[in-house]
């Protein structure tokens, strides 16, 4: 269950350590709230201690609240800051948002938070429940041959293959099946390009940014150069002085500040690799969803040198849950595939079977189709509700594309005590705070939120509860 | 589909230009086997040169056999090494066997092997497709609340509680849930390693050992200490001299010796691993196979202080094609994984769901004894045949546990000259040449046979074409 040292050379007595480090363990969430404690006697027995010093540090956890005794069944931790954003190892970071941003406010309980504008949410009711099941069945049913064989470690070649057209006619992509690694989100994505880019020490990315993949890449000792964020995305010029080798880039909708890379600053860009013999690294994650303005074609499409590494995901498009994402190589990176063929490692075959068939019999053109439709009447939405309860006091940008929109508020409150106003109204919003190695106060507060994981509905009662929340703001 | 780029620069003309990539191209994989290739009069249009260096490409591509033209339906890539282990990244080489052996013979091709001894195969008949796409189809239903919903990344609790329950009970792994990691292979398992274990630069492995493993390590940098292996595995004596602050190993049945450590070498490896506040990684990949003997407590069960990082996985006792494994970690590593928040990444929820139904709902322990069973029958069987047609000529070992056994073979012959004797018969047998760092020709060639892929009968044909392939080897 949990392991507890005891010493006699630590010149704390015996009833002193047990009680601190039990007392660490719950507080820490290595022994979980609730958890059955063993018994005194059981204790004992385990640390062949007496029983005096047990007793001893359960009273004192008793009287701090740290357990609780329940007649016949015995003693149970209580972890008295369960609902504080403590060091929990066990609890998805990523699903509280801390990721990209801290928990508004430390004093606001997580329960008490109705309407969630969460920037990397996607919609629950339009996930094709009927569709994949279906998907899933005719799979196992139809691979039973295969069912109990290793697959193919960079992805089974038929998914590749419909996954290299549909990118082809999408997003103009242009790759072979071969180029095509299916992985199993964007950390198993930027393990790999860390192999592949070894040697190259400099990594240039957005400032701000997204915090996974400027994280995975400095865990494995990369150097990374942040490069400020315009209103054209990335700045090729602070770009091109960084003297870096590589660049990771959201140029469909810059996560997060929202910006889309026009097609002449992706020109240069290209151009800038060219020369510099860099390599970019372009995560086409929501680039399946625009709403203003013609569809500039990827940086994949555009590129005529092989110094493109494209990556998306269906964590948009379809679900997170899932965990299914793609990279395309350039050719010359293929090749380099060999000697990481220890570490490929592709998601399960029998969901991959099941992606294959959705998107070759027409269902996945059909969803995406779906899902555009039903955000694209969802951003509309938010854009009404805020214009309607907040008029000439934001300014929204970066919604021309993607899931979440930022708003710029006209006050000079600092952004926390804004999210901890709404917060305490019971609605969550953003401000990526994380995604800044340098985060400065900007002059007028940027909020973000994020409008695919929330009901229209929710979106309404949201937007009206934060109106009220910051009222006074403007009063 | 593939990329070409023709140079007025190069100073070779434009049809040699084309020629020399596209025969590159498909000689590599790149451009695949049977792949239709555009029309002469898309490429004009594509490439924007005229048509007559195209083809006269195509002619010279054509009079070699890279290319078939076939009326009216278009012209097709031909790769005449197909057969051979030429480089092609597209294909699973665990598949082939390439990662654990190399092909046996060079001029026989995959197709002509009828009966294959794969050591890393599994029951195909045995998967219990029913009863596991009824837990899907429920894992689907009964969480459509979260079926958008990025998971716990380091795997969803309650699979992990179960398994944490599970492991007691049929391995004495003591654990909580908190300890538990749910992954998607082996890869991903010690690419986590890397990053606990950073500092630590020298890692002992067993020599022979698991190809894998070894190559993880060695592409994030660490220096890999061979250690040699004996009958009760890997030698302690020249472990403790190497100075590795580190060991992986294959207790419960070495990978490829079959090798079982005892009881009392296990109590000396863990004092060596306290003394030398060094840690053991122990794989128990085919740990719930056991055929002779009392069951030995795995190392993680024995071990009192937080020395061991366990891992296993349902490859074995269910099925490669659902990536899904599992580690334990010390208690102390448990704090350190919020550092590595976000290279954690769980595999698909849904499927995760479903075994955690799986084993709540007791189908887990049934098929567990099923295929126990089914093993336990499969490798008496193979013994029976192995004694009835090699008797004195054959000496088996590695065989007290997992999934393949060990053949020590009464001739001076090389053992390569043996795989190719038998693959000429249709029959592939395997050598575990490169889970040597340094491969020594034993003595007596050792051929390995896994038995849990091939059914009974095909079994007994394949051994008795194994006894003819061999049978001038005595005579
Ligand atoms: C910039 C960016 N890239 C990629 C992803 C998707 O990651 P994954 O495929 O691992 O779900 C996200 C998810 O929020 C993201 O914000
Ligand atoms: C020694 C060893 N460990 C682990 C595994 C299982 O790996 P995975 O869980 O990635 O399928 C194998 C598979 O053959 C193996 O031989």
């Amino acid at each position: 269950m949990f392991e507890i040292l005891l010493s006699d050379l630590s010149g704390q007595p015996l009833y002193l350590q047990l009680y601190t480090q039990m007392r660490n363990h719950i507080r820490s969430g290595v022994i979980r709230n609730g958890t059955r404690l063993p018994s005194i006697r059981s204790l004992h027995q385990q640390l062949n201690i007496s029983k005096t010093p047990i007793e001893t540090a359960f009273q004192m956890l008793l009287s701090e609240g740290y357990i609780v005794s329940k007649s016949r069944s015995g003693i149970f931790a209580v972890n008295p800051h369960e609902n504080w954003p403590a060091f929990r190892p066990s609890i998805d970071l990523r699903q509280q948002g801390d990721v990209q941003n801290p928990i508004p406010s430390q004093s606001i309980a997580a329960q008490d938070i109705r309407f969630d504008f969460k920037p990397a949410g996607v919609d629950n009711e339009m996930f094709p429940v009927r569709i994949w099941r279906k998907m899933i069945n005719e799979a196992i049913e139809n691979h039973s041959a295969d069912i109990s064989k290793y697959g193919d470690t960079q992805g089974e070649y038929t998914l590749r293959a419909v996954l290299a057209d549909y990118l082809r006619k999408s997003r103009g992509v242009v790759c072979s099946p071969e180029q095509v690694i299916i992985g199993s989100g964007i950390a198993y994505s930027i393990g790999l390009i860390v192999h592949l880019l070894k040697g190259i020490g400099r990594i240039a990315h957005e400032e701000p940014g997204y915090v996974q993949v400027r994280e995975v890449f400095a865990l494995n000792g990369f150097h990374m150069l942040p490069i400020p964020v315009g209103e054209k995305g990335i700045s090729l010029e602070a770009l091109e002085a960084s003297g870096a080798q590589a660049v990771y880039v959201t140029p469909s909708h810059q996560l997060p500040t929202g910006a889309v890379m026009p097609y002449s600053e992706r020109e240069y860009l290209l151009e800038w690799a060219r020369t510099a013999d860099a390599y970019i690294i372009e995560d086409d994650y929501d680039g399946e969803f625009r709403y203003f303005g013609k569809p500039i074609s990827s940086l994949q499409s555009l590129d005529h040198y092989g110094r493109v590494i494209y990556m998306g995901t269906f964590s948009k498009a379809f679900t997170p849950a899932i965990r299914i994402n793609y990279t395309i190589l350039p050719i010359q990176l293929v090749q380099r595939l060999e000697e990481l063929q220890h570490i490929l490692n592709a998601p399960s075959r029998v969901e991959q079977w099941a992606m294959t068939s959705l998107i070759e019999q027409g269902h996945w053109y059909r969803h995406v189709r779906k899902m555009r439709n039903t955000y694209q009447r969802k951003h509309q939405r938010l854009l009404e509700l805020i214009e309607s309860h907040f008029s000439n006091k934001a300014k929204i940008t970066g919604h021309s594309a993607g899931l979440h929109i930022r708003m710029e508020l006209k006050t000079h409150l600092p952004t926390e005590e804004l999210l901890k106003m709404a917060a305490e109204y019971g609605v969550k919003v953003y401000d990526f705070r994380h995604s800044w190695i340098n985060w400065v106060e900007p002059e007028y507060p940027e909020i973000y939120l994020g409008f695919a994981g929330i009901s229209e509905s929710a979106m309404e009662e949201g937007i009206l509860l934060l109106k009220k929340a910051w009222a006074r703001v403007w009063s």
